[in-house]
Formats: C-alpha cells, sequence, structure tokens
C-alpha cells in the first residue's frame, strides 16, 4: 500500500512556514505499515493542484491533502479536488452547525466566506474537526482513497487520529501487516564508520531492515519489520538489536530515540550519585544540555563557567601556576583540564565532576590551535581521566562535539564499560 | 524564473527529520526573485529520483537538489542526476583533499566509501562544502540548471548562500533586477504584536515590500526591492528602516540578520565591559548563548549554574536566610534574584551581572508554578532591576524565553533607552 502527501499553500512554497505535517504524517502512516514515496508541495493555484493529484494518483493508492480549507478565496483544496474527481461540493450539517455555534458563543457575526469550510464532497465521508472549523474528507474515487486534512497541526493531527486513522483501517488496510520499529542510539562513533562496522550485517540483512542516520554527534539506527503482532515484530526487532550491540557495544547507549544525556540524567538520578562541571571553551553548553532534561535537578548541582583565569583560581581555586607563567601549561592543557574537573567535584562535593577547556575559535588561544579541546572526568576515590581531542569545524560545531565527547565519556564510565 | 525544490531522503519519508531546508530554500529563493512552485520529497531510490527530475524539469528552470550526498550506499543524488542527465562523475581533487585532511587531522584511516563524498558531475561546477565533507554541484544541462546541495542544514546553508547563491547570480539571473534586501530585527516584543504596530505601515506599503517572521524570542523584519543599483535600492530601504524604528525604537536592536546576543556582545567588548551571569532555571543557557559570539572572551568573564541552594550560597555567598526556612522568600524570588546578579558581579569584579531564578517545568518548586521566572540586572554603582515574568509553555520554550527576555533587558540598559 502506496501513500503521497500533498501539502497546498503558497505560504510553503515562499519559506513563511515549515512542513512539520509532511513528518507527522509520514510517521503515522509509516506506523500503519503504509510506504510514503512522495511527498509534494503545491501552491493555492487550481490548475495546479489538480495537476499535482493526476500524477500522485498514478502512482499512489492514498492520497492525503493538507490545507487549503480555510474561509478564503484562496483555499480550494476541495474544490481541486472535486473537480478532479468530477464532483461536486455539499453543506455538510454538521460541519455548519458547528462554526454557527462557534460564532454564536463568541457574539460575533458570521462572516459569508466561513461556509467555505463547511464544504464536503459529494459521495465522500466528511471527518469532523473536533478543534477548529474547516471540516476534513475521505472519499474512494476509481480506486484512489484521498483524505484531505485542514493545515494547522492542532486540527490536523486529532483529526489524522480520531477521524482518517480509522477510516483508513476500516476501509483501506483489511488486509496489510502493521510495520513495527525500534531505534538504536549511539554515541562516541560517527554515521560513516558504524556503517563500516555494521556493513556485513546490513548488506546480508533484509528483514528487519536497517537505515541509519546521523545528528551532531549521535547516529540513530532505526530496525523495522512488519509482523502481525507486535510480539512476533519485538522478538525479531530484538534479536537483530543483541547482534548489532555485539559488533558496537562501546557505542550502543540506549534502544530508544532518546539523546544521550537523558540516559545520563536518568541513570545518575536514579543511582542517587551527583555531578557538577567546569566549563571554559563550552561556555556552559554541557550543564545547558544536561538541565535540559527534566529531573536533571536531582543529579546536577551546577557548576561554573569559567572564561578567565581568575575565575577558575577564585571560584574553584586553580593554582595560578597551572594557568600563568613562562613555564606554566596554560589554560587549555591536561594539567588544567584535570584540575578544573578535580576542584569543582571537591568544592560542590559532587560524586562526578567534568571539566573542559579548549580553543573554540573562531581565533586561537595561548598560541595553541582551534580545535584543541581537553575534557575531564572525576569521580570520587578514583583517578582522574583527561582526553586530548582535535575538532574541526566552526565555533559552534567544536562546542557541540566537545560537549558530546564528554557527555559521551561520562556515559562509558557510569555504564563501567572500560575506556578503549 | 521558476525554481523548484527536490528533497532527497527516505528518513524524510519516514518522518525522521522535518524538511527545513525546503523552508530555508524557499525563503532564499523568494529573496531572490525566483518563484517556486513545487517541492518535492523522494526516497533513497534511483528511479525515482530520475522520475522526479523528469517531472521537475518540464516545468522549472531551476532544480535545487538537497540531501543524499552522504558516503553511505543510500546516497545517490548525484548518481541519478548523472544518469538523467547523461552525463559522469569524477572525483574533485580539491573536495578529496579536503576529506583526506580531515582524516588526517584526527590520525583516523579514512574508509573507502568516504571518496563517494568527493563525486563531482562532469561538466559542473563543484561547489566546496566549508562546513562538511560532501562536495555540492552546479550544473546546466538542456535549459535547465540543477543545484546539488547536502542534506544538513548547517552544510546546506553556508553552501548555498557563499556557492550556489552566487552562481545563480552570474549563470541565471543575468537580466533580471537584481532584489535588495534589509533585515531589521526585534527583541521583547512579538510577532502578532510587531505586525499590530506597524499594521497602517504594513497595509500601505508596496515597494518596499515588508514580510515579519518569528523565531523563539526574536521577529525579523525584512524589506525588499529590486533596483538597478545598490545605490538605489540602499536609499529605499533605509528611508523605510527609519520609518519603521521610529514606530518601535525600543524594541529594534540591529538593522542587519544577528541575533541580539551579538550585539550585546560586540557592544560590551568595544566599552570595554564585563559581564558575569548565575543561573538556576535556564541551566547555563545565557552564558552559553553569549558564548556563542566569536569574541564573547573579551566580556563575558564567566559565572555559575546553580541548581542547588548549597551552590548559591557556596560559590557566592547567597545568604542562607534567603534560601532555606519557614519565612525565607525561597530560590525562586525577586530577593534571590538581587542577590545573585549582584553577587556574581561582586565576585567576579564585573561590570554588569545577571541572574535568572524560576520554574522550568514539568514539575512545580517551592509550591510556585511552572513558567514563573526572576531576571536580576546589577550594574556597578547603580541600582539593581528586577523583573517578575511568567512563561507558558514546556521547559525548553520557557527556558529559551527567559535567556532572551535577559538578553533584552540587558541590551535595553547597555543602549540606555529607558525601562518602560
Amino acid at each position: 500500500m502506496k501513500a503521497e502527501i500533498v501539502a497546498v499553500g503558497t505560504e510553503l512554497l515562499l519559506g513563511q512556514i515549515v512542513n512539520t505535517n509532511a513528518q507527522y504524517l509520514s510517521r503515522q502512516l509509516a506506523g500503519m505499515g503504509i510506504d510514503v514515496y512522495y511527498q509534494t508541495v503545491v501552491g493555492d493555484n487550481i490548475e495546479r493542484i489538480k495537476e499535482t493529484l493526476k500524477l500522485s494518483c498514478s502512482r499512489a493508492d492514498i492520497i492525503v491533502l493538507t490545507g487549503g480549507l480555510g474561509p478564503t478565496q484562496d483555499d480550494i483544496t476541495k474544490d481541486a479536488l472535486a473537480e478532479f474527481i468530477g464532483t461536486s461540493l455539499h453543506i455538510d450539517r454538521m460541519a455548519m452547525d458547528n462554526i454557527d455555534r462557534f460564532f454564536m458563543d463568541r457574539g460575533k457575526e458570521m462572516t459569508e466566506n466561513n461556509k467555505r469550510q463547511a464544504l464536503a464532497i459529494d459521495g465522500g465521508t466528511p471527518l469532523p474537526n473536533e478543534t477548529g472549523l474547516a471540516v476534513g474528507n475521505a472519499v474512494t474515487h476509481e480506486g484512489t482513497h484521498y483524505i484531505v486534512l485542514p493545515g494547522p497541526p492542532r486540527e490536523l493531527m486529532p483529526m489524522f487520529e480520531q477521524q482518517a486513522m480509522p477510516w483508513l483501517m476500516q476501509h483501506v488496510l483489511t488486509n496489510e501487516l502493521p510495520l513495527y520499529s525500534k531505534m538504536l542510539k549511539f554515541a562516541g562513533i560517527g554515521e560513516s564508520a558504524l556503517d563500516d562496522r555494521l556493513s556485513d550485517l546490513i548488506s546480508t540483512q533484509t528483514d528487519p531492515t536497517i537505515a541509519l542516520y546521523a545528528k551532531e554527534g549521535e547516529v540513530t539506527v532505526r530496525i523495522s519489520t512488519k509482523a502481525p503482532s507486535e510480539g512476533e515484530a519485538m522478538e525479531k526487532l530484538n534479536e537483530l538489536e543483541v547482534q548489532i550491540k555485539s559488533i558496537v557495544p562501546e557505542h550502543m547507549y540506549a534502544s530508544e530515540d532518546v539523546p544521550i544525556e537523558q540516559v545520563i540524567v536518568d541513570m545518575m538520578a536514579d543511582r542517587g550519585w551527583t555531578l557538577s562541571a567546569a566549563e571554559s571553551c563550552t561556555g556552559g553548553l554541557v550543564m545547558e544540555t544536561l538541565t535540559s532534561i527534566p529531573g536533571s535537578a536531582k543529579m546536577l548541582l551546577g557548576g561554573i563557567v569559567c572564561y578567565t583565569n581568575q575565575i577558575k583560581h577564585k571560584l574553584i581555586n586553580v593554582p595560578q601556576q597551572l594557568l600563568e607563567g613562562e613555564d606554566a601549561p596554560g589554560a587549555v592543557s591536561p594539567e588544567v583540564a584535570e584540575v578544573l574537573a578535580e576542584q569543582i567535584r571537591m568544592v560542590t562535593d559532587s560524586d562526578f565532576g567534568l571539566s573542559v577547556t579548549g580553543v573554540a575559535g573562531p581565533g586561537h588561544a595561548e598560541r595553541k590551535p582551534v580545535g584543541l579541546v581537553y575534557i575531564g572526568l572525576s569521580e570520587r576515590g578514583k583517578k582522574t581521566e583527561v582526553h586530548e581531542l582535535h575538532f574541526k569545524g566552526n565555533r559552534e560545531m567544536i562546542r557541540i562535539r566537545a560537549t558530546k565527547a564528554l557527555l559521551y565519556r561520562l556515559w562509558r564510565r557510569l555504564t563501567a564499560v572500560q575506556p578503549q
């Protein structure tokens, strides 16, 4: 079963809004085992909408149209569809009542153009709008199923889940197997390196399918299979997950779609462990990343951002002789990374102390190159680990990569996987 | 001149990511006076990409392809385009050098698949990638112009602006009257409130055109005009800018597309003023935002992230009696915001001290509601200002809005515009 998403709206073509509906619908349709091969955006132009429908119905069984159901003259999606399948529109009684009630409740007079929002396609099923005024539609014509949804996400989402999805289940998907997926998450390894290490598996594996994609500092592997029941699907998915994990155990940090900071916060909060940080070149990004997770107040005590040597010395007692002077290693050095991690842990009395010091650029510092970063990880009663890292990219990328590298090292320490 | 955007990537069709590139490119193309009539998303399938190209070149003069330039077997955009226009691919020397250097710098071995990222289309113009490894391409075939860009926005955006845009100007848009724009930036006011205050101007103005768009915590007004020379355009744009600024002087912080933190960093660094911050609910976001700007080391000394009362007390001497006890105002209070701002300024000996304390949620704290935030601004020798703010939204939105509100207040103070 193949579907196509057609978003109607000149505002999308002008870049005034992002087409988040396409993402939402794609995900929903994938979850129902329906393949989406194309997404199209077309403007508020009746000829171009009809051209698009002609093409779409030549290659898809289900066409989901979004947008263009409002009251203005630009809102012509239903008109275009009715013309295309050679039928007419009528006022849907329930939708009209809904619109009348809306204006009555507000003591406002309904303008004539609002009636357009109650238009429904002859021979179709109107889809009530629980959170807005424009009625949706579902209609089948010559073997193609058309779903018409409003553009605003807060109207589209409930309409899809409560109206369109049951309609599709009942009228279209009577014989399909549902698709089940699992997201495996990886840190400390790039997309191409992970692709490489999993290449034997990827090239021989057909069911479940394996797909990789990368975001800054983490890689996601999605494994998917169609099965008659969730139990059967999970059995196949779990088996493949174990295989994948056995190849890269030191990088797979989750088997659901969460960032590594979520895993760290949950693990530390559960065990009652506390953390503090002293950040130089990341300027607060490490703490900001951790505190973006609800519940982080349980484990992150706080820390300092120390852009100057004075603050390093004054707030957490980093010895001046390490920072300044002819033979001093300087602020960007393994020695200072070590002392920062240990001192912030001691001053705040936390179980773990993190540190970052480096050159984020664009200019160099202390005659050290842009991209040179030292990270430190101190644990109560254990030897402090320090890593020297070299990053490329602009200031933002260096800061993000340094943060992700430090979180990866912390995760490794917390899970007690032996360092490489 | 008509353009079409074709995004390639199964991850888009599965709804794993949102197609923000389509919005970005649509807006850029609109700004160049190029009409976008369609946006299409197609999967990593060579036949379907070629089908899409066949359709697109029948209705557009410029086709912008995004995504599918990476190192894996799924990345086939260039292969599809080369097959479609009947030409071949070759390794671009500069791109290959860039890839070799990347791996050498990291002391890692380059895997064979990375060479694919250096592939360029015979007869085309390679577009260097300043922030990544995959080279882009621009090529003209039978009157249609193809631009091939990488999928990650941080690679695509600089490549479009620095490489593709000049290529289009030089090779394609030779007869068009060039479009000139100015971006005016506003803080401390929402999009609809600004729209309202500018409504008389917007409804009567036809040239230059005025367009508003909003990002979290700031609003951009783009004014544009077509003119034979930059001088003529600027005269019209500057005149309108003066009119706009006279309507909302207390909110317009820049007449170029920069974030407010950039204006703050530049202004403070120029004047030799220094800053420090004490952050509770924002968890480092204020300092992270400021330090994202190159040159911030000149003005931001540093500060603390104080998630616990103990750290507030221990590191910067906030009195215990304010924080804890039956009658204490508690950590989320105007009193503590004031003391935090003053103490961080005094401890670090800076000219200005900022503070944020609040409830970012999802749970409440100290029986205070989610969204309640106090911000403080202390200046050497002046009375400290404290503002009580109430934000709606989730944890992330509350943190961003609190940060933006504090930066806005700091900008107001620095520009010596009188507080409202």
